[in-house]
């Protein structure tokens, strides 16, 4: 990656591993735009679909049943067209501009883009507990089974629209435990950009 | 990580990722002993057991069934014996040294260690043949069947000897695809040091 080469950066992450917040401020220290729900809002205008329907349906994933009967006639469930418009969108924003993007199977619909650094953010389920009652501030039960149960919601969904599964160290450049600290997060995230940058061997 | 203490970073390794070497150029530029075979000649001299016993031995798991018989007589098997010892002197090491050591189950040997940052590496399988042709210079009828069974048995060892899971990312802070280059992968490390040396949060 050169100075003035064009570069993105896609997050994957357990729930409650601070992984949006190491995007958002990733972003903000290289000074290029992070997405996330600004990439719903696009879709949007760019597919006609209704403000409401995207964000209801977006991130679910149709049953493999209902799936089938879908394809059986021929014709794509919604949620898979918002996930192609959504691509569609990605891969459009991705030859325009240098970017942090935070999930939408951003690694696997970027695959074909040079210079796309794929990071995979996880933690110990203690800081993970710590962080979803400290930061966002969510009174349960069983933060356990709750942090599980999104994480699964994670995997179903990349495990839907991709070949690949969520997680596994083969999709990914880096995975790091956000327990180092997330501002070391950030910082190693920079030296590895302008390490990266500096060329190789 | 304060810069007067002591840290130690274990590397565990997909099988011709560039682990070894990486640890290797990890711990020269930090200026801190590098551990592999090393180890083995300590734990020899420490333990009485000839150099070539334990180089034989070392690396390989007990089979189950042996391994049962062995126990069933309240008699440890010899592999067992040799990875208590390596334990020990690795332990050992810890408590007085920072220090960069590659495989030997590092991560988990020394989990009640302070300052001890695990690593995993791995790369994609055409990465790895490509190491092993032209690094290695090894010679085969199919590299990718070698490849993986150095890696079964990389599994099969860190699998008997520890609780947890060869390659899982819960054993590890950081895990990177070498692919990204030795050099890079280095600095990027050296930075990771840094960040965490600088205190946070």
């Amino acid at each position: 990656m050169s100075e003035s080469k064009k570069f993105i950066v896609t997050i994957g992450r357990e729930y409650g591993s601070g992984g949006r917040i190491i995007g958002k401020k990733l972003a903000e220290a290289l000074g290029v735009n992070f997405y996330d729900n600004e990439v719903i809002d696009m879709i949007v205008s760019k597919s006609g679909l209704t403000n409401e329907t995207v964000k209801k349906l977006d991130g679910q994933r149709t049953s493999s049943f209902l799936y089938s009967t879908f394809m059986s006639t021929q014709t794509a469930p919604l949620s898979d067209k918002i996930f192609f418009a959504q691509s569609k969108v990605i891969k459009e924003l991705a030859e325009k501009e240098s970017f942090v993007i935070v999930g939408r199977c951003g690694d696997y619909v970027l695959k074909d883009v040079e210079n796309c650094l794929n990071i995979f953010i996880y933690a110990p389920m203690e800081d993970r507990i710590k962080r979803i009652q400290e930061v966002y501030d969510e009174k349960l039960n069983n933060y356990e089974s709750y942090i599980k149960k999104q994480d699964k919601k994670r995997s179903d969904y990349y495990n839907y629209f991709t070949p690949n599964k969520w997680g596994d160290r083969s999709n990914y450049h880096l995975m790091i435990d956000s327990s180092i600290g997330i501002d070391s997060t950030v910082k190693m995230l920079l030296g590895v950009l302008e390490a990266l940058n500096g060329g190789e061997e």
